[in-house]
């Protein structure tokens, strides 16, 4: 039990209130207001005065690929020289070439990779972190990614949200021969281990047709667990529409989607998910947020954290990204990479301050919150809590 | 005297050597090669080992504004939900808001504020740092900022190059008038207190015309002094061709320079600095670096810090924009951000690790010292010297 004052501004972050205050009780917030409102009942909790700072829900990385080994420092250098992202893909390179690395590497190096990873995430405000496996391919590999993702979520502070990634095709894999050992094995391996809370699918060239992808989500589905795709990336493949037609949590990428698409996200609710990132480093342009929002998408931000199309550890960069080439207001961008964020994840109890949700926010080292999105290249990042507790910086 | 050692990789930046040793007198390289090639008179200097490490000449930024109070954080808002830059300039709000911030700081305020600002851009790497004055208008304040400047200059570690900028015509004032009392005053007497090395003229919409420009920049060279200005951002106005027929060490912005424009630059050496965050915090298409590049043109990347369209503390990223969006390869982006942004300052001796060169650089934590430029949003700066000593962090 603990109140939480001195706080000069806080976004719910739909609403700004000033001079508020937060009870946590069991990592819950049990009543928000105007300081000089708190009732009665908890005038004898323990306090603590945040400074006169400015408080944001914690923020919420709805798309990671952070398990994984080695680097693609030569790939990101030649294709700086001119060369294509999808040609790397399709010489066995690219994600072929981090799943090599990474089946190579043993599950402790994996974890302790991710974890530092995690740590600079944790650092930006980042308090929930969706991390997809993708880099195994083989069904043992696959799960050795997951166990690790599980891991990462054990030991915290930051919350995990683990998605099981159909990637690619395997070197060697005939594809019908993969999607059934993806369908009839992994899928429910996955779902009787609890091992991941949901299924995505990489639907464009180099990956899954659209076919491929309905058959995967479907298994996904008949097993009980939620549905996410990669769609329209590189090539318009449909897999936004079919997401929406599935009840999707949420379709990523969207820089090759039209109106048309839009509308079935926002008629479904399905959340769209940019990625702005991965969008700059290839050299293509961001999806349109602004007119997606205008359509009534609920547009989330991600930083697609991975170590060919968007080496990242910045959620901000992300965000600030989404503004400037992306159209949305600093406001909308907070919705984007906060409470739009635990939508893609199903989770309505984070990513917002509000009666009943989880105590999860940041302290920004300024009296105006929103100050965090102003300053380019820098962290005004004061300290993190998950759950009431502080978390970053440690204690 | 000391010889460093344990270089897994130097770029200078235009060769890269392996397994390098660096031998530094005075500040300066007095030899530089492969290890195993160290001549016999270095070899019972004291030696000092990077451990292995990559290294890049020490990072240029050649244009800021660093020295300012107050802050822009409202325009900012309202600017991302969609006002124009032009808009708050005419309506006396903008760089006018914060001119009246700036005069109204003390002058060891001021000073303080850079400190803080410098130190940041010297924790990603940045040795030497153009900084502008131009937020004072009157002569008496843009003296005071040109005293500031010098302080931060002569505390170090960072090397200053100071910069009278003629901004905007200051509120009240007669055109005619204020254009005199710079030529016929502040000029002068900068000239004559060694306040600036330049001069350089904000020459658009809502700032001097052509006329006027040419006016300024040639009493700075009546006085000794060298010539940049802020050149095509919104308006094509003649700036980069001005600059390039007086023999400017450089034009800045170029948003909106036509290929003639290149080629007036390619043929007299004035350097091209662009500035991406600007570009992209204002919803405007950079300059297409990569075909200024093809045209010949010697492009510098800059930070152009400033609390309106330019809030960044990181040279790194801008660089990586120049890559992502401008077009540039990593290693034209580090000459970019290096030789060329010296050459922009006129000092070829800054920014190039070559014999005689200043022993400015950076060490990187990894053996590949372009692993800098691949991750976005984090630092890999391991350390940063300055004519041969470890000025970051701190020992």
């Amino acid at each position: 039990m603990k109140v939480f004052t001195g706080i000069s501004a806080l976004y719910t972050p739909f609403e700004r209130l000033e001079q508020a205050a937060i009870a946590v009780r069991d990592g819950r917030i049990s009543w928000m207001g105007p300081e000089g409102a708190l009732p009665a009942e908890y005038r004898s909790w323990p306090r603590e005065d945040l400074g006169g700072r400015g408080v944001l829900p914690g923020l919420v990385d709805a798309h990671t690929h952070l398990v994984y080994a080695g680097s693609r420092l030569e790939e990101y250098l030649r294709r700086a020289q001119g060369e294509s992202y999808e040609a790397f893909l399709e010489a066995g390179g690219g994600i072929h070439r981090t799943v090599r690395a990474t089946q190579a590497a043993s599950e402790e190096e994996l974890l302790n990779l991710a974890r530092a990873r995690l740590r600079k995430l944790l650092a930006g405000g980042v308090t929930t972190v969706e991390i997809k496996s993708g880099y195994g391919l083989t069904v043992e590999h696959e799960i050795r990614l997951l166990r690790v993702i599980r891991r990462l979520g054990e030991e915290g502070p930051c919350r995990v949200f683990p998605t099981f990634l159909a990637h690619v095709i395997p070197t060697g894999w005939e594809r019908e021969a993969y999607i059934q050992a993806i369908t009839e094995e992994l899928i429910p391996e996955v779902a009787r281990g609890r091992l991941a809370e949901a299924v995505d699918v990489f639907c464009d060239r180099g990956g899954f047709t659209l076919d491929e992808t309905r058959q995967i989500l479907e298994a996904a589905l008949r097993h009980g667990l939620r549905i996410k795709a990669h769609a329209e990336q590189f090539e318009r493949t449909g897999a936004t529409r079919l997401l929406s037609e599935l009840g999707g949590l949420s379709a990523d990428h969207l820089e090759a989607t039209i109106p048309e698409d839009w509308k079935a996200l926002a008629q479904s609710g399905t959340v769209g998910v940019i990625l702005p990132v991965a969008a700059v480093v290839l050299r293509k342009p961001l999806p349109d947020a602004r007119r997606m929002w205008d359509a009534g998408v609920k547009v989330a931000v991600a930083t697609d954290h991975n170590p060919g199309s968007s080496p990242v550890y910045s959620l901000l960069l992300a965000l600030q990204l989404a503004v400037a080439l992306g159209g949305l207001s600093v406001e909308e961008a907070l919705v984007a990479g906060t409470a739009n964020a635990a939508l893609a994840l199903g989770k309505p109890e984070l990513g917002r301050l509000i009666n009943g949700a989880m105590a999860d926010f940041l302290v920004v080292n300024s009296r105006e919150a929103l100050e965090l999105f102003y300053w380019w290249g820098d962290s005004m990042v004061h300290s993190v809590y998950v759950a009431g507790e502080r978390v970053y910086p440690h204690q």
